[in-house]
């Protein structure tokens, strides 16, 4: 495995010439233009690493798998998909466009941003502080106390800059498809995407993701398969099919250049990290060193 | 005239039935579902009414087009049209989709909500209070000081309603197409919308708008015949194009059931009130009347 | 006038050499790039020529504006206006996106390519080859016989390259807003967009539009005013609003380079050819030589 | 297992009176609105029957996954999907909207029907009746040969209302998605949709996909993984993401209420019949049965 990886490493390291870091959130103009790092925790456990693995960065859009499965918990079922569907929508992942041309009055689904919005909404709490503490806390009672934090500089520089979120925000109290305060709601979000991991805290969320409902923390069979079901369908914003079709296996991405990736089947967790990104916001090295893993390993579901 | 207007008041005021008042702003749900009130004063100066003209109404989007002329006054043709385009939508009033799906990245035209928030954003001023007061003052020149008035319980309506708005502001700002404080941009648009008048405030200013750049006060031509042209080619929603047919003069309709229509070659203003709209946003009964009275008075343009 | 027209002309010519000649159309890809000649037809019926004058050119959507005008002869007003809608769209000339996103289940309005299919269709007769006589009639009544003529090449290069047109077509007949063949629709479509004049013919036609019913020959004056209106509202694509605030004149334009723009106020008529079109499809120089004129003669209906 | 189906058409019959059979190809629409027959063949190979599952109904839509499988074997992965996208689409069947507003000139998948043409204009042959032959052959030799038969009845239909498929042929060839005669490959595309079968043909055409390449008769393991990921992703039109989410694995309705369904991991195909469709076209109790199916066999992939 170890020689697996750093090939992997190796062989697509160059790719991440062809990329480009995020610039519209300030912070993450800071990343790593170059780096590349993997971690896969296999089926017996054992941490495996090659590349860049001693960057710390943000979840950004992996922590709306965590925002669905504890507002799954917090509201049931019905409670979350009466607000939201669950439906690709071939968009990009800010766009505003089918909250508009849609009858329905709500976002299509819980991974791009008008439904991770929406989601977040629905976590309880007393308020923002106690809504954030219990997602952060969900979160690090899976990966490890040590590999979770806080960036307080990335949070206050989604914040200085989240117009588009905003317009989003408000268009869906609009549509009445959040209720309550926009800008605590926007607020809940913002610092959810700013919870900061590693390469190996990310394989370890990936491999809690990729076992049964019986393995540590806990977690309901059912939240399990509808996080899975819809990184498979979501994850990838609008390279979801794409990525479906060459790697096969549940994966979330985030723009901070990260990708969670779980293996189910061979109860195997993936965390990449390389900044800069392709034109649809994917981690550029990063999806071709999944492509990579997956055919070597079979890790395809299909 | 005066059996005219009274014969066309009379034919039209079932009409009124067959629209809504307008509810998604709660104060504007009280105006009078029955009502249809309109005055015309003609080439000499002579002032018409018939109906119920004893209404006080919000100007609405009919302020759009003061704001527009004000905002040429104070930066310019190029600086209104640098960042607002000239073009009808097809879309409805409150659309943001262009927005996204045009690669302009500004909105279509000034008469829309998202070009309209625009425009406003240039009136020149220090503050809030100042900018709205400029644009107070500018209407109340031309209507007269007895005729115009500002109605806080609607502009407090409006602040406590406006997320669809909301949502185009910062979207505006996300794409660079305002700049400042969004919450005060807002706050300016929410009042300008709340300025009050009755028929005879709405035809003295279609009048104005009827006369040359030498009447009183005094309007630079360029304004005038730019203001008109808008309201000829964007002037009623996306109904702008059957009422170009059918009534062919510029007009300006507002969601408080009134509608502001100039005839530049009769010297001619029309202000006509009829809450009820159609389900494009514009009176129902006032639409008619103008179809009526500009068939009798051969008004059309064309 | 002639020293202005010359003057215009000498003025605008290098613009043509910022515009592209329209090649989706093979055949149009042979009009001259440099070209740009000007007809004014004024109110005593004078003819003034400057520059380019001797081109000949096919009418392409020119022709629109005679399709409608005997369809309203053929049909009346709700015979047209039943299937085809009256408003502007934002859109670009061959856009299908509206047809599928409005409930309306008819084209916009009658001057894009979806309407005046639509529109088409709607001219009597018991063959193709009889309702294009009666439309080629028709305009060369107006024109006179010596400036009209049909241009086969164009007409075949049309026909083989129509694709996106038979697309709206078929879209149409879907949505019941055509009934028929739609291979006999499209080729009377394609047959009138090559109907052949040079710039004297088209400010002839221009000038007809602007006089009153009883000029010669004889039209309805019903007719004549929504001819005049949709040239106004819908005449130069999704360029007809900039083109009302800068020229201010009922015009319609061809991707020839062609455009026919009328004053009805002063009795005149105009035609320009300038083969290079802008970004929207406009004769470059075209459009901006009228700009000077309306500016000169100070020809803006507001 | 026998009285688990019969349990299930038991329960999920009274569904059909929700539904409403397809009637925009009028053949279709003497479905039997009651209906609802389903199959599963086991991983034993056993074959077990319940409800109405004598009816012969045609293949529609589900023969996208052997036209994409037959493409992929003709012209192989660039080949096809240098054409064709990868992406779940978010919009109806037969929208046409995307085509215009993505710059990428290219549909969005092989299971929408703008990709489903450009797919089957990529099935090899030297006439539409070689290429159909093959197609159904290919169909044949999987689901054998009593099971498959050819409806000219349907496929008339299918020619004779086909506007939209037309529309979209048209567009595709003038973007340069397609080339060639579109009438030849619309021809060849509502052949393939006219092959008919029963509910066994469909569960054993299921069951083929469901096992590994070497199965008989022989299927390439990558064309055999690209069809299961596609219908997981693309099958259910826009329901997909929620048919993932409520029963899980790969399937593909038609507009004949036909679902087949393939569970890969259990090594079983499952053939469903309910003519009567909910409102984006699926099979409305032939959805419901499979909902239940998964649940009692936990067939989800996830």
């Amino acid at each position: 495995m170890q020689a697996t990886l750093e090939a992997i490493v190796a062989q697509n390291r160059t790719l991440t010439a062809h990329g480009k870091v995020a610039t519209y959130i300030p912070e993450l103009a800071m990343g790593d233009a170059n780096a590349l790092g993997i971690c896969v925790i296999d089926g017996a456990g054992n941490v495996h690493l090659a590349g860049d693995t001693d960057i710390r960065f943000t979840l950004q859009s992996v922590s709306k798998v965590f925002a669905l499965m504890l507002a799954l918990e917090d509201q049931g079922f019905a409670g979350v998909f009466d607000h939201i569907g669950m439906e690709p929508t071939g968009d990009a992942f800010n766009s505003i466009v089918k909250l508009e041309t849609f009858a329905s009055l709500r976002p299509l689904n819980p991974l791009i941003n008008a439904g991770a919005i929406a989601t977040t909404a629905l976590i309880k709490g007393d308020s923002v502080a106690e809504r954030f503490q219990r997602l952060y806390n969900y979160i690090e009672a899976i990966a490890g106390e040590e590999r979770i934090s806080f960036n307080e500089r990335v949070y206050r520089s989604e914040k200085a800059t989240g117009d588009r979120n905003r317009a989003i925000g408000y268009f869906l109290r609009d549509i009445g498809a959040v209720c309550g305060d926009v800008d605590e709601i926007l607020d809940l979000y913002f610092r959810q995407c700013s919870i900061e991991t590693d390469v190996i805290g990310l394989a370890t969320l990936a491999r809690r993701l990729a076992l049964g409902p019986e393995a540590e923390p806990a977690l309901s069979p059912e939240v399990l398969r509808i996080a899975r079901t819809f990184m498979y369908t979501c994850g990838m914003y609008d390279a979801t099919g794409e990525f479906a079709v060459k790697v096969g296996i549940p994966a979330k991405s985030g723009v901070s250049g990260a990708i969670m990736a779980t293996a189910p089947g061979h109860e195997l967790g993936i965390g990449v990290i390389a900044p800069a990104l392709d034109q649809k916001g994917n981690s550029k090295a990063g999806v071709q060193a999944l492509v990579d893993l997956s055919r070597l390993l079979q890790l395809s579901v299909f």
